[in-house]
């Protein structure tokens, strides 16, 4: 029966045509592509890890902690800003938090609206949910402009609106004055994505502090990028305790492991080893923006842990010259631009090397 | 703000005033309520898990194998069947398994169809994904009755059949020729959640020997019962590769965590000796119901590490009455009968005592 496709079952509607989402996993020297962490978790921490699977292995015939108390009361502590456990909810990956919020108020009949280029994952799960999509263009330097923001708003009323702070794949932090006037004119939700919050410059402000006045607001967050742990898939939110209630309609019972509460509950006890490692990441950043617009490319103002730059007649050729020595970065973002993230200092040079070579006689930039 | 509360957030109108999921997680002396395993992960499986994330943990910064190509070969191999890799899929529990079933063949204006008493979930999933639920009962000795299903089935055209064998809560498992009739008149896909396969009594067949001939055939299976790994959330499918690919369109991409990867296939290598306990679960099993009906109880056949049995005028005195005495069994399934999941040799004697206790000049049964 192997001639049977896709389309050969009875998939929905919507769906048909459409291919997987995901970047391209390539085994290269130097993979500068996905946004991840460079620092691998320490061997203390490495140790720690194992140890607290070892204590946990022993219970996992039974169902896991249905609301992961200690971890949430973990996460809560991290962020400060008053938050206890029920303010925090924790899902795997930030990807099911916002399948959880698109769930619970988005859905049949309803609309999300956001300000793109921005985290391709939104308009997706928002599809799979079967909330629909209303996006709008950012403006130049990738910001949004509020009072256009409060306009569409106005005149659309979606029910769910995303932000994204630092937002990928520009890398651009929104000022809290922006999502103020977001929240006060949207009827729904308003959900800010900072999965790379922690690599903030230095005085840029989170959503976190807007909470208390805001009980339609979402912050989430991910320990995928500070607390390097892409792998453990740890994911969550801070909100209205009446939020984080609202999320158990829809979450499916025990959906986060006993070994993954445990993970993560672990690396919490190692984050000061962790932000430090941030703190490297960010001045290679800054070193990197530098560098790049020293050699004449125009490049993002950048918060996260990955800078976009270009601007290339045909990104494409420079995206596979670079892969052609070695480095994998992202071909994602606005025509003419790359996206690639911030490595290690071996890894940055490679880079450089690369591009350098790749762009020399080009005529680029 | 803390007088917020959930009808006062924008949820979606089909969500309000329902209450979340779940079984309740009382600390008792013998929990007989949620179908665990009793027999936890013996030590020499507890360090081979610790030295499975041992290993994974230097790689936890980096996002783990989308396709959990290493772990999907070890179910196919294990499921035997001539499957391979291409034909299983795996997922956080069967619930986002069958989540993301729903999400692919179900959704908006589609329908699903199950055979109740049943697996709770089956409907509330449905809800979650927008998908309509059809519910029909079954009958006495709560099988399906194959022409009646077919009646209904060809009536009402759903997109999505569920059966369950062997059923939670009544632990009845289906003839294949049934599921053949199903498969045979259903217009979309025909799910045969087989959950506590593993505990079937000897000579009962599972669906998957009907996969070859049936392209929108989808068997699900989990690792939380018969490999005693409820806390590590692993369930898992084996369908046509094409099925496997529809799921790819709904899946969150790197839903399945790299240590929860390691940690299942890692389990996989010692199927025999869990498979061993199953052996003695089973025959605990068979031994309670011989007690139940000695003692003049009502007793469904099982081919499932639980119980169904009554039946009892006042249901609710009996569970509290079995609570008194530290033993917490499920009031779950049709008026009248309770579930007691099979649990190790000292909790089913606690148990008895209890029942014997609780039931002593009570007139019941």
């Amino acid at each position: 029966m192997s001639e049977i496709r896709i389309d050969d079952l009875p998939i929905r509607d919507d769906l048909r045509g459409r291919s997987p989402y995901g970047a391209p996993q390539l085994d290269v020297p130097v993979a500068l592509n996905t946004n991840e962490n460079p620092y691998p978790p320490s061997e203390r921490l490495a140790e720690a890890l194992s140890r607290a699977v070892a204590a946990t292995a022993a219970g996992l015939n039974r169902y896991p902690d249905r609301d992961a108390t200690r971890l949430r009361e973990g996460l809560a502590a991290y962020l400060g800003h008053g938050l206890g456990m029920r303010d925090v909810w924790a899902a795997n990956g930030s990807n099911e938090v916002l399948q959880q919020i698109l769930q619970a108020f988005g859905g049949p009949g309803r609309t999300a609206m956001g300000f793109e280029p921005s985290y391709s994952m939104h308009p997706i799960i928002a599809g799979v949910t079967g909330t629909g999509w209303s996006p709008r263009q950012r403006g130049a330097g990738f910001g949004i402009d509020a009072d256009a923001a409060v306009d569409a708003i106005t005149r659309e009323q979606p029910d769910i609106v995303f932000l994204t702070s630092p937002n990928n794949p520009t890398g651009t932090a929104l000022p809290p004055a922006v999502v103020e006037r977001v929240a006060a004119a949207a009827p729904g939700m308003v959900v800010v994505d900072e999965a790379y919050a922690e690599f903030r410059r230095e005085g840029t402000p989170s959503a976190l502090s807007l909470l208390p006045d805001h009980p339609r607001l979402i912050v989430t967050r991910t320990m995928s990028k500070a607390f390097a742990l892409a792998g453990a898939r740890v994911g969550y939110l801070a909100a209205h305790p009446a939020v984080v209630d609202a999320l158990q309609l829809v979450r499916l019972p025990y959906h986060l492991s006993a070994v993954t509460q445990a993970v993560a509950a672990t690396a919490l006890d190692f984050t000061d080893e962790l932000l430090g490692a941030v703190k490297h990441l960010r001045e290679e950043r800054d070193s990197l923006v530098a560098w790049l617009r020293g050699r004449g490319h125009t490049v993002a103002d950048s918060d996260a842990n990955f800078v976009l730059f270009g601007e290339f007649a045909d990104r494409s050729a420079t995206w596979r010259g670079l892969l052609d020595h070695g480095v994998l970065i992202r071909e994602v973002g606005p025509p003419g631009w790359l996206r690639v993230t911030v490595g290690t200092p071996e890894e940055m040079a490679a880079f450089r090397a690369a591009l350098t070579r790749v762009t020399a006689g080009g005529g680029e930039p």
